[in-house]
Order: structure tokens, then sequence, then C-alpha cells
């Protein structure tokens, strides 16, 4: 299935920042990084449960907002860019 | 058509905080906010281009990335939120 996923980790001195630099590792490694805190990419089922446990080690429930979308139809969406290319939004981290 | 509007504003000053108001505030008359920099929801072809000239004004192609997901199909996408609920991420502005 198609994943886009989005997240807001505040900032809260180093706890934040942890939380922050996980959780991109994270996405990384299952995910591809299309702008500052948004992933998309195909994953199988079992695949996103892998992330969702990896991922709830760190996200915190009260604090940080993480929204995953999930096309069940195998078609990626149509991507528009309305600011920088495409290829320049990968050079963030 | 169902829509994922994601935007990622360099803080750069004034210019940055401006920029960044004015983006907020436009997806606001068209779309639902969702999290910090993250908007959804239905529009015609002829207010998604509406939305696009109008938001054109401040982004700036060098700086600023947006991106515009687009399913064609009137299906919204699943949502699941990991972290924070529903609720509680429509109070971030």
């Amino acid at each position: 299935m198609y994943i886009i996923l989005v997240y807001d980790i505040l900032s809260e001195g180093n706890e934040g920042s942890r939380v922050s630099r996980n959780t991109f590792k994270i996405c990384k490694k299952y995910l591809t990084h299309i702008q500052n805190s948004v992933f998309e990419g195909e994953l199988t089922e079992p695949l996103l449960q892998k992330l969702k446990i990896e991922l709830k080690e760190y996200i915190r429930k009260d604090l940080d907002s993480l929204i995953v979308f999930e096309n069940p139809q195998p078609k990626r969406l149509k991507k528009h860019f309305w600011g920088m290319e495409d290829k320049k939004t990968s050079n963030f981290f």
C-alpha cells in the first residue's frame, strides 16, 4: 500500500531533539524523505506494523503528532510541487 | 478530488514569518488543518487552481517547499494517528 507519513515533534529541550532525531531515522529506514517531516513510499502491512512498533518507543502520545495516510490502492497519488522542486527537498537533512 | 497539502517555510526573520502566516491563512480557507503545516480536504479542480494562484504570491520557489498530493478518486485515504489524537492536533494554531 502507498503511505504518506507526516509528523510534528514538540521541540522541548534534549528530549524533543532526541525524539525528533529517532523518528526521522526510523522513518528513513522504511520510506522516502520528501520534505522536512514528510515521508512517502510503498509498504506491506507487516512492514507498516514494524514501523509503528519502532516509532511507538519514541512518539509521546500527549505531545507529538504523527499521522499516517494509507491508500489501499497500489496507485500513488499525483504530486504537485508549488515551491521548491523535488530534488532540492531531499537535501533537508 | 481529495487533497493533502504539506508545506515547509524557511523561517528567515520577518519575511519567513510573513510567508508562513499567509500560507497558513490561505490554506485554512480551502482545507482542514490537521497538523502543524498539514492540511487536507476535498477540492474541485477550479478551487485547487484558485488556491495555487493565491499561494504563488507568497511561496518562495528557492526557499520554501509546498507539496500537494492529489487523489483523483473521490475516496479519502485511511488515516492513522500514532501520536496525539485527531482533536488535539486541531489546536495547533
